[in-house]
C-alpha cells in the first residue's frame, strides 16, 4: 500500500473554562434540559480571558515537550482554522508570537481555512511539503474560538459550540510505515451560503453595519445543510473509496468532525456499519470547528483506543458547502 | 537541474474603477500633490460595487478562457489572499459561488493566507498537489479589496493600496521543463504587530468594540517594520540561494511584492545588481496585498517581457513578519 509519509509524533491541546448545559439553560432563561436536549451537548469550553492565538501556544508547546523535538527543529507552522484574533496578520504569526521562544526561530507560517475541515486539509498538505530535507517537522495547530461570535438569541448554536486548541506535530516518516493513503476535498458551491457569519468583512463592512447580533453571528439553514448533506456524503464516501487500496470497511476508526447531534445522526443512518468505529466527543466538547477532529484525535491517542498501525479516516463536512476526507494510517 | 513540475497555463485578471492622486488628493483634503509625492503611486484601482469572490470570479473566467480548459479539467481552487468578504465560509466557496457555472462541479476550494505572500505560498503549495493524477489542473485567485479598511486619517495608506483581483491557472508539467527550483518562508514573530489590522477578530469584537477608524482600520509601523526588512532581508537572500542550483545574479526577473516606494528602494538599495531586473507597477496600480505580484506575472506575461525558460524569483515580504520567495522556470 502506497502511503504518502506522515507521522503523528505527538499532540497537545489546550480547554477554556467548562460550561455545563445548565449554565447555558440559566444564562439564556431556556427551560431546563432544553440547551442538552436539543444539541446532545452536557459540556463545552468557553474562552474567558484567552486568546486564539495564546491557546494555540499552549497545545504547541505541549505537543512540543512530547514530542521531544526542540522548537529549532520545528520547519513551518500552519494554523488550520475558521476564526482569528485580528483580520491580519495571518493567526499562524500570532500563534507564533505567543510561544515563548517564538521569536528565536524562523520557520515560516501559514494559514489553511476550509472552516471545519481546515485540519484535514492541512494534514493533507504537510504531507506534501514533508520531504525529510526543507521540511522535517511541522506543527499544525487548530485553535478555536467561536463562542463571542453566537447569537444569544439562537438556541441552536449557542449550546451547540465550543472552545478548543489542539496542537499536531507531524514528521517526515523515512520508514515508510505511517502517511496518507489519500486525502480529498469537494466543494459544493450551491451550498456556500448556507453556513455563514454575514458581517465584519469585506461585504457588510463594520463601517457602515455596525453590530447587529444576526449580522454578525453564525447563521446556518439547518433544513437546507442536511438535505445538501444526506444527498452529497453517500456520493462523496463512494467516489473517495472507489480507488483506495482499501474498502471504508476496513477503517480502524473514523473521526468525523462533530457538526451537531443530527449532522452525526445522518452520517450513521447513511453507513451504519461503522457507528461502531466512530470516535465522538460532542457530548463533552461540542463543536470546535477545525478543532473537533484534532481533538478527537489527540484525546483517542491518549487513551488507547487509537493504536499504531491503525487506519484512520478523518471525515466531515464545512462551510463552503465542503465534504472531505482524509485516509491514513497511524 | 531539478524542478517540482507547475506550469503556468494562463492568466485572467479583474481590475475595478481607477483612482488617480489627484482625485485622493482632492477627497481627502490633501495639498495637490501630496498624494503621489508621498506614496510613488499615480493610479490605483478602488472597488465600487464589487464584491472580492465577484472579481476573483472574473479574473478566473479570463484566465480559464485563455487556458483552453473547461471548469470540468479544474481539480482545485486555492484563493490566496488576505481580504474576505465573510469572516465565514472561507473565500474560495464565495469565489466558487460567483463562478457562471460553479455549481455544476465540485473541486474542492482552500484558502491559503500568508497575507502579502498568499500568492507566493500558494504557488509552492499547488506544485505539491500536482501530481497529474488527482491533481492535474489548479486555480490560484488572489483577489483583494483593501480600499474599504483604509483609514482616511492616515496619509500614508490611502494612497497606498490598490484593489485588484488575479488568477493563474497552472498544471502539472510531465515534459519536466517548468517547475519550481525552490520556495521558502519563514516568519521573524518580532514583527507579528508592525502591520496589523486590530479590531474585527476575536480579540477587539465587534460587539464590544463598535467601528472606529484607527481601530478597524490596517496599522503599520513604518519604521520599525522598514528596520526589521533592512536586517532581514539580506539574510533571507543569502540563506535562500545558498543551495539552489542557480546564484541570485542568473534570475531573468525578479517580481518583488509591491509593498511601498521605500519597501522597493530597500530592496534596490541592498541589491543593487538586479533593480534592472525588477518588474514593478507600483505607480499604477499601488499595493494590491496579495495581489500585487500575480499582476506583476499576469502583466508581464501579457505584454511580452517574460517569455517561456525565463527564471523568475517572486519575493518580497508580508504582515506576520514574513519574508518569502519562490524561484522557479516559466
Amino acid at each position: 500500500m502506497e502511503l504518502k509519509p506522515i507521522k503523528l509524533l505527538s499532540s497537545g491541546c489546550y480547554l477554556p473554562k467548562v460550561i455545563s448545559s445548565e449554565e447555558i439553560d440559566r444564562k439564556y432563561n431556556l427551560a431546563a434540559g432544553y440547551s442538552e436536549k436539543f444539541s446532545g451537548v452536557k459540556f463545552r469550553h468557553h474562552a474567558t480571558h484567552e486568546s486564539i492565538g495564546w491557546m494555540g501556544a499552549r497545545a504547541f508547546e505541549e505537543a512540543l515537550e512530547k514530542s521531544g523535538l526542540e522548537l529549532a527543529d520545528i520547519d513551518l507552522l500552519i494554523s488550520a482554522g475558521g476564526t482569528y484574533d485580528y483580520p491580519l496578520p495571518n493567526q499562524a504569526s500570532i500563534i507564533k508570537k505567543e510561544l515563548k521562544n517564538g521569536q528565536n526561530h524562523t520557520f515560516g507560517c501559514i494559514d489553511i481555512d476550509c472552516t471545519c475541515l481546515s485540519f484535514v486539509s492541512a494534514f493533507d498538505i504537510a504531507s506534501k511539503f514533508l520531504d525529510g530535507k526543507q521540511y522535517k517537522n511541522i506543527a499544525i495547530i487548530s485553535s478555536e474560538i467561536s463562542s463571542k461570535g453566537l447569537n444569544p438569541l439562537n438556541k441552536e448554536t449557542i449550546s451547540l459550540f465550543g472552545d478548543a486548541a489542539v496542537a499536531i506535530i507531524v514528521a517526515f516518516d523515512s520508514t515508510l510505515q505511517h502517511g496518507i493513503i489519500k486525502g480529498s476535498i469537494t466543494t459544493y458551491a450551491e451550498g456556500a451560503e448556507l453556513t455563514i457569519i454575514k458581517g465584519g468583512g469585506n461585504k457588510f463592512f463594520f463601517k457602515d453595519y455596525p453590530y447587529d447580533a444576526y449580522l454578525h453571528s453564525f447563521q446556518m439553514d439547518g433544513i437546507k445543510l442536511l438535505r445538501l448533506a444526506k444527498k452529497k456524503i453517500p456520493i462523496f464516501i463512494s467516489d473517495f473509496f472507489s480507488n483506495t487500496p482499501l474498502k471504508f470497511g476496513e477503517v480502524s476508526w473514523v473521526l468525523p468532525h462533530q457538526a451537531s447531534k443530527s449532522g452525526l445522526e445522518i452520517f450513521y443512518n447513511l453507513f451504519p456499519e461503522i457507528k461502531q468505529k466512530s470516535l465522538n466527543n460532542l457530548i463533552n466538547r461540542g463543536n470546535c470547528i477545525a478543532a473537533s477532529i484534532p481533538l478527537l484525535l489527540h484525546e483517542n491517542i491518549e487513551n488507547g483506543t487509537i493504536k499504531r498501525g491503525d487506519i484512520l479516516f478523518l471525515t466531515g463536512t464545512s462551510a463552503g458547502f465542503s465534504i472531505g476526507g482524509c485516509l491514513l494510517k497511524y
